[in-house]
This record gives structure tokens, sequence and C-alpha cells, in this order.
């Protein structure tokens, strides 16, 4: 797992592996594919297998590294919650389970409910694994296709002027994102969260260690102009003792259409990691500038698509 | 959702999308890949991907469905029973996430328990959807399969005389089927049920309308001779407050062998929707004329195969 | 299903259709397709259609077959637990599913909870039937794995020296390998075990008119030197009433570094059927003699892959 502009053979299993020069690699690779007709596109992973281990729910992740690996011609062996349905049942440890499924495959992407499980299962396997979440931990694939589509429109990733909204403290897409972003220079982005959901002391500090300019504003009367893009998420309602005070602050955080006429630019992507549950206005979803039905999913299989290429494509 | 002779980018929601020139079309088209080698046919969904979303269990529709994209050489992205694995649970709606799998896909075919869901997917959707049935509603691939079997056997679907048995009340295939013969000019079905699972009044008059004949019977006695087909379906118990009255109706509307020997015409097609559960003799399964278990669920996959070239193929 | 060197189109329900020819002919085409190209192997099964169905939850052969499947270019229609999704909830009988389903397939591989399914199924379809393991029936295809990882081994199937620890009582993978090699001549098979899971005396009286030599021992210092193979199993806690006795013979039964470095002989292949939970330590796995988590599940794709080549490639 070092960093590295080259990646046959690798593992992603942390955003912490990608540099500047990897990152652009994996997006000028999306960029042709997104050009290359279906049937060209079909050689790519012709004969290849790749295991879709998904030990807990995710609709949007499956749905789009299957479609990725189908696309380019691969071929998937699929679980969904084997929890349920398999040998883990029996008492199998993950790195059993990985050894055995490795023999079927030639790579692997897992999503589990526990941090640190993608490392140890990248340790033991001889294939690369791709971690499509684990727990609270990592998303890297989420964050690089967030990035995708900021770079895509805006053809830069630094000197970038973004806004966060939402819950910060337990966003893994914000925390990813942000990780993400402060491998370019000169980023600046501006917080706007219920008091209870800001991003961690700790979170700061390291955002301050990587050099991202972050700043903490308290409304949205506050949301700088020309913003390149803003990023929403969701307020959990669960996150809250005091339910009267998230019903009071869920208001605040909603995406109108009139927030938007009043203070998104020209240029601003409106964006959400989804699914969403009220927090943006249906209103906003036929606005140009709005991206999270359409481009971001889109753009997340394009960049899982590159992933695979450079890592099964010799 | 116009009526169309012509397919390409369109939406399969209702059988009232058809005439007789369209179903003539999707025949025609079934026939010739009927006849076409399994490696040619592989050329014809090349590079596609098909998303079957099942928000209701369904063996038989699904398997069909998924071996009509994978003959065609498409591949697919599959989901059955999502409401217990996805987004859904995280309260997404249907909108959002038709509009997110439709980023992966070349076309959705959907099964869902609330009568009119498909229209309003179809309506959001850029890419073409297909009916797999919602809830009581309409189920058109289903009648579509039907009136195939009964065309491939006796070369034409107007002044046919059939006969419908069963619970005519709740069976969606049976108000599937009868719309579906209704676009042929003089059809007579014969209709046989308990009382209580008699056709409603508003069904009949809709048929009366749509200028189909419709003959109630009162017992397997007063079959015709020379029926087209014989169109069987369950009685269900649970229909029954009076639960003696159904044991002894029960045996009214089997379909025994000596039932078939006595009253069934050379050419009798012997159909039923499957699954069945006791209202068929194993016995009737061996004659000729028994197509529910063999021709019946492979003409499904045919026609289904049929719709997907004829909307996707340019 | 009678005895033949010839496999086209025919069921494989039992290790009793194998003769030594036909295990041989499996042997050479799963060794063939070892050194054959990714690419090249699509070509098998293009055009084709398997049916994987189980009825009952199997991540390692579930993932083997589907893995089998797609690696010769062909595709499936996957059943994991359809008891809970399915015309079976309806009360539709096994050869009803099986008809259905058979009209959309090639061949069907199935695994089903209830000993002697797969007989019935295979009887009723038209379509070649693999079975996948039923109840505490047979499980040809695992047999025929662990058969030829002996046998790529070692290079004969005769004349060998093998152990085998753990459940003999209740272990299917255990009764179906020692039927199995008595294919074969020549073959003594050294058998440890608590006494509660012996064994049982029919399958003793079985083995000897089989013609293969069955040796119970009483202790892992009874393991004579230079097998061929150790075969070891789990010792299900379940099996026994009495805790204790549990706790303390369980120990007795680990493969430990300790005792492979005491006992094994320098070509003793260490297998298990999986998952193993325990009953050998992980400071094992890395001996170049354990198979358990590399070779012997490769060699089950393998052998699969032989198999549906056989069957269904004219």
């Amino acid at each position: 797992m070092k960093k590295s502009e080259f990646f046959f053979g690798q593992d992603i299993i942390s955003l912490d592996q990608f540099n500047r020069k990897s990152v652009e690699k994996v997006f000028a690779t999306a960029s042709i594919i997104k050009k290359t007709s279906a049937k060209k596109l079909l050689k790519i992973l012709q004969g290849k297998v790749v295991g879709l281990l998904f030990f807990e729910p995710s609709t949007r992740t499956f749905s789009s590294n299957c479609a990725a690996v189908k696309r380019l011609g691969g071929q998937t062996i699929e679980y969904q919650n084997p929890l349920l349905t398999s040998s883990v049942v029996k008492g199998e440890t993950i790195e059993d389970t990985t050894k055995m499924i490795e023999q079927y495959c030639d790579a692997i992407v897992m999503r589990h409910p526990i941090v640190g499980t993608l490392k140890k299962v990248a340790d033991v396997a001889d294939i690369p694994v791709i971690n499509a979440g684990d727990g609270i931990g990592e998303h890297p694939t989420q964050a690089l296709l967030d990035m995708y589509t900021i770079y895509e429109k805006h053809k830069r990733l630094n000197n970038l002027k973004g806004l966060m909204v939402g819950d910060l403290l337990n966003g893994r897409t914000v925390h990813s994102l942000i990780r993400g972003l402060s491998i370019f220079p000169n980023n600046t982005i501006y917080l706007l969260s219920p008091k209870q959901l800001r991003l961690s002391e700790k979170d700061l500090e390291e955002a301050k260690r990587r050099k991202i300019k972050l700043v903490e504003i308290k409304s949205l009367d506050e949301i700088p102009p020309d913003c390149h893009f803003w990023y929403w998420t969701r307020v959990q309602k669960e996150r809250f003792s005091d339910k009267q005070e998230y019903e009071k602050l869920k208001l605040s955080f909603i995406l109108t259409k009139k927030l938007v006429d009043e203070k998104a630019g020209k240029n601003t992507l409106l964006m959400h990691p989804l699914p969403r549950v009220g927090e943006i206005e249906t209103a906003v979803d036929s606005d140009q500038r709005a991206v999270y039905l359409t481009t971001e999913p889109k753009n997340g299989m394009y960049v899982r698509m590159a992933l695979l290429k450079l890592i099964l494509e010799k």
C-alpha cells in the first residue's frame, strides 16, 4: 500500500495511498473510459472475475461496482449480506473467507461494517483488494468520485473554495473528501453544521497538518459567494438527544431552491453522497448545477472502472 | 408510453400501450429469436447492462428476465428484495433509487408491490423501464407470453374461444390476458369460478367496452367443446371466510386427467400462470397439450428477449 | 445416471456413477483447463446459462460454481436461499420449480437440505443436473476436488495411505472421499475420531465391500509415518451432550504446527474441507504442505469447470 502512480496489482484501501500524480492518473483513465464505446470497453476485464463481498447493505456502492466490472467485460461473484448466508455463520474468520474466495477471483471489492477490516483483508490476500467502505473508517472510492466530479467541472483540484453542510462529525464521506482535497494545494472548505455535529478537534487538527484550510461558519447567511461546490449531507435525527432541538435545527440545513437562487454561483456544483431523506428539496433536482442524482453516481461508476482497469490490466 | 409499433427507447408499462400491429411485431421478433443460434444472439445486448430490481419475491419472472438479458449477451445488476438490503431502508424514495440506478444501466426491469409504482418510475427515468408486475396492477409481459403461446399454436389471436377458471376476481394474469385478447377481434372467453371469485362488475363492463365477449358458466359440465385454450388459475383458500365451503368448492375446480379426456379438444392448450398448488393433477403434466410447465415459461423468456431487443437495439 | 466415461448431457448426482476411467477423464480435463489461458476458456460455455439454485447457504460451493461457469464464458441465474424469496414460499413443489427453471437454462447446479432431492430433480429435468450437496447425502464434486488434489500431488489414486480425523460419523465430505478413493485399488485410510463420532458400522461394512482398507486408531500418537494426506474435519460441539467431555476431547483433535513437525511426512498433504473454526492452528497455514486454504478450493473450481465442460460442450 505504498504511494505510487503505478497501480497494477495494488490494493486500494486508503486515500493516503494517493498523491497528486496518482489521483490525476485515475481521473485521466476515467475520462478516457467515459469516451470509449461500450463494446471496446468489454475487452479490458475479459476473462476476469471480481468478487463483490458486501457484508453490509449498500445499493449504491454495490450497483456501481457491479456495473463497473461488467461494463469492462468482467464477471462477478456477488455476496450481499453474506453474514446471513455463508460460512461466516459457521464461525469462519474474515481471513479464511478471503483466502478461499481469492482462489476463484482476480480481485476483491469489499464492504464491511468494522473499521480496519479492509486493511486486514488486503494483508492476507494475494490478489488486489478494493475498499468499498469499512464501518466509519474510509471509503476512498467515494472521495475519488466526488473529487473527479469537481475536477471534471472546474478542470482542477487546487485553488478551490467549497462548502460542506450537515453532519460533519460522523460523515465518512465528508472526512474522506477533506482528506482527498488536501492532496492538492490551496483549497478552502467552509463548514456548516449543528454545533453537536461539528468536525471533531482531532479532524480539525489533522486538516491543519495536511494544509487544507477549514473555515467554520454558523448559518446559511455566511455562505461565501461563488463556491466551486456545495457538499450537502444528512443531519441524522438519531444523533440528537433533544428531539425538539433537532426539529428546529433541521430546517436550517435544508438545501432549498430559494437558497440556491440566492447563494449559489453560476458554476457551483450541488453535491450530496446520497441517499437523501428530505435535506434537499426535490425542486432543486432539475437545476443544471445539481449533480447528486446524475453526474455524481455516474462518475462513481467511471472512477471504479478506472481503478479496476489500472489494477487489473497488464 | 404512446401506442406504437416502434419500440426503441420506450417503456413497457401497460398492455394499453399495445395495438394489433405492435403485438404482432413483438411476436414476430420472439419467433426469430427462437430460431437464432445461442452465439448469434449474444451480440444483441453486448455491452448493455440491465437493472433487475425486484422489490418483491418472484422466482419465475426474475429468472425469466435474467435469462433473457444474458442470452442476448447483456449483463445484469440484480436486486431481489432490496427492501431488506438497500438505501430504501434508509428512507430513500423510489424516484431517487431509480435516478441513481439508471446512471449504471441501459434499462430497468422492475417489480414492485405497490400499484402504479412502475408508471411513476417510468416518468422519472431517462432510460426504458419494463414493468414486471406492480402489485395487483398490471403484468404486461405475462399477458404477452400467454398470448404468444396461443398465437404460436393457433396462428392467430382473433376468432378464438377460450376458458378461464379459478380466481377471476383477484387474478392479475386473468385480467391482463382478457385485456390483451381484446386487442384482437371476435374472441370469446368462458368464465368459471366460485361465485365469490367472479370477475367484478367493473371488469365485466370494461370487457364489454373493449368488445371481447365474456360468457359466465356455472360448472365444468358447461365447458364448450374445442376451446382454443383453457387458462387455469388457483382458488386461494384465504379468500374464503367459510373454510368448509372452500373445501367443497375446491374440488369443482381441479384440472384432472379425466376432465381433459372428456372436455378438452385435440388442440386445446392447457395453460396456467404458475405456481400451481394442487389445482392441476400432475397426471395432466405429460399430456401433449399441457404447456404450463414447458412452453409457457419458455415463451416467457423469448417474449422478454423480444421486448429487450426492440427497446434497446438500434 | 449410468457409469460412463462419456459425460455429455449427463447428470452428476452420485460418486457411484464414476469409475476409474471417468474419474481420470475429469482430472485430465481439469488439468488442461488449468493450463489454458483465461480468454480461450471463455468460448467453452459461450451462450450457455447455468442455474445455481442453492436452497441452503454455502459461500464456498456457491462461489466456486459461480466462478466455474463464468470463467468458461457462461452466464448464471443465481438463487441463494430461495426458500425465502421464491415460489417455494407459495407451496410450489421442487419438481415444478425444476421444470420451470430448466426452460431458461442449459444446466442446473443445486444444493438442497433434504437427502435424495437431487435424484428427484435429475429425474424430472431434461437438462443436466449437478448435485452440489443434498443434506447429509452426497456431495460428489467435493470428493472429486479432494481426489484431484491428492492425484495432482502424488500422480496416482491407488496405493495411498491417508489419515482422516474429526467427526467421521456425520461428515459428508469424509464419506464421499472414502467412497471416491474406493474406486481405486489398494488404498488404506487411518481413522481417528472421538468414540462418539466414529464411522458407523454400516459405513465400515460398506467400505469393506468396496475393498478400501480402513484402520481405526485411538490417538494422534498412532498416526503412521509418511501418509500421502491428512484429511482434517471439525468436531462439532453440538454433537456432545456432555460439554465437558467435548472440551476435553476437542484438544486431542487439533492440527498443530507441533504435530505437523512431528508426524507429517515430507509430502503429506494437509487437507480440510472448510470452514474451519479452530481445529487447525493458523500457524500451520504457511506450511508448504497445507492446501486447505489454497490448492483445495482452487482445484474445486477447476474440477467443476471440467465437469461443466464435459457435460455441456458438444
